[in-house]
């Protein structure tokens, strides 16, 4: 048996998230149900995390383990074919059998992009922020989220995960263009709800509501009620996973 | 009567272009009845050019005249309010009477994006190349239509315009992360289908299927026929139009 890395590209807005569901309107199912189709053989697909309803990808890495493939772009070409136009698969690479998207993966990247001025292109992917908003304010906020921190406060009060401890080595608001923005954070693992928390409650510093120099106490009080609401998932976009030089042997 | 300029996003992909038809189904169309229906008169928007079916706009310049305008802010949010989300007005200003958004303008700037992968994010505006394209071979055709050309070969057919001299002040290949690009071209005037004629033509030279030296031929030419089919609408942005230092306030 030989395995498969898959780079996924996907359009979140309609799908309950990457995780299999009961209704099978995921990610992972429409991948699923498509190789099924394609190899005439059950197909388990593992992605390198789960993404909430709403939230999108970029470069989602998952893997699946088949016997049956000749050529690997005949099979993507027929693998798109049978997928929605909101999902993409952007590569299908051959790789170790030791390879696993999830437990192999050392840093994910996700990126959150909001717009001053209503949105009609990217209208699926971009928060508009109706309010007057300092990025100034938000990026002294971010400063405040490197390193290493318990991220209680901004984890799901419903999330089970015990350990509560990330590594962030990036957060910071970059500008596109006069109208946009996005918030790129980069972390050795992530919470639920946790980039959306972070970023809902840089949107209220960056308001004005807030001081940026609450980000240590809120850290601190390890309590979900101490930071802000979560942001809109349509905003949010997992963009990169890192690998261990060579596992992977893609050019992303 | 004072008069107003518009800048407005839009995603052409379900709308018949820009100028006002028939059907009622362009974007001139829809902004008229979201103008009408907020400010209680009939108004009448000028743009600063047409665009074909399916393209879109990340800056369309348009203006209109009205006398019951008390509050922009509260305008600008009114008529977005009324207009299908594909649409979104990014700024309302009030400008000189005899500003006028198309006979102003110097300058209008394309983008046409490509991706060498399948496309789920941006499906609607990024044209999917399957085949191996070399984006050097298609700089090097770019270069040959800067200066000032007769552009008869990369205009339709049924075009009535007699003009068709043109000055082309940037023609260039971006490479926006290993799977995408755009061709960015700027120029005093377009002709119709120009853009999508020239990225057509560009593309068989980039397949490899011609040469990069054959521009200036098949610009000599004068012919239609002479360049290659016109590339997919939903590849095409106008992405920005410049107007003299002073005479369009606005920070784009």
């Amino acid at each position: 048996v030989q395995r498969y890395a898959l780079v996924v590209e996907y359009d979140g807005t309609d799908f309950e998230g990457w995780q299999s569901q009961p209704s099978n309107n995921t990610i992972q199912d429409a991948l699923e149900r498509a190789l099924a189709t394609c190899l005439r053989q059950t197909i388990a697909v593992t992605g390198s995390g789960r993404t909430d309803s709403g939230v999108h990808a970029a470069n989602q890495i998952a893997h699946f383990d088949s016997d049956v493939i000749a050529n690997v772009h005949s099979t993507m070409k027929n693998i798109n074919g049978l997928l929605p136009d909101s999902i993409a698969v952007k590569r299908v690479v051959p790789v170790g059998n030791s390879f696993h998207s999830r437990f192999d993966a050392v840093e994910r990247t996700y990126r959150y992009f909001v717009s001053t001025t209503p949105v009609a292109l990217d209208r699926n992917r971009r928060l508009w922020i109706p309010r007057e908003t300092s990025f100034d304010r938000m990026n002294a906020a971010a400063k405040h989220f490197y390193g290493e921190h318990n991220y209680s406060s901004f984890c799901r009060t419903k999330s089970e995960t015990k350990n509560r401890t990330c590594f962030v080595s990036r957060a910071e608001w970059v500008t596109e263009d006069p109208y946009t923005s996005y918030f790129e954070v980069r972390a050795n693992r992530f919470l639920h709800g946790m980039v959306r928390a972070m970023v809902g409650t840089m949107l209220r510093i960056g308001s004005g509501a807030q001081p940026a120099d609450d980000i240590p106490t809120i850290l601190q009080a390890g309590d979900r009620r101490a930071a802000g609401p979560a942001a809109n998932p349509k905003g949010l976009v997992l963009y990169h996973v890192t690998y261990p030089d060579g596992s992977l042997p893609l050019n992303l």
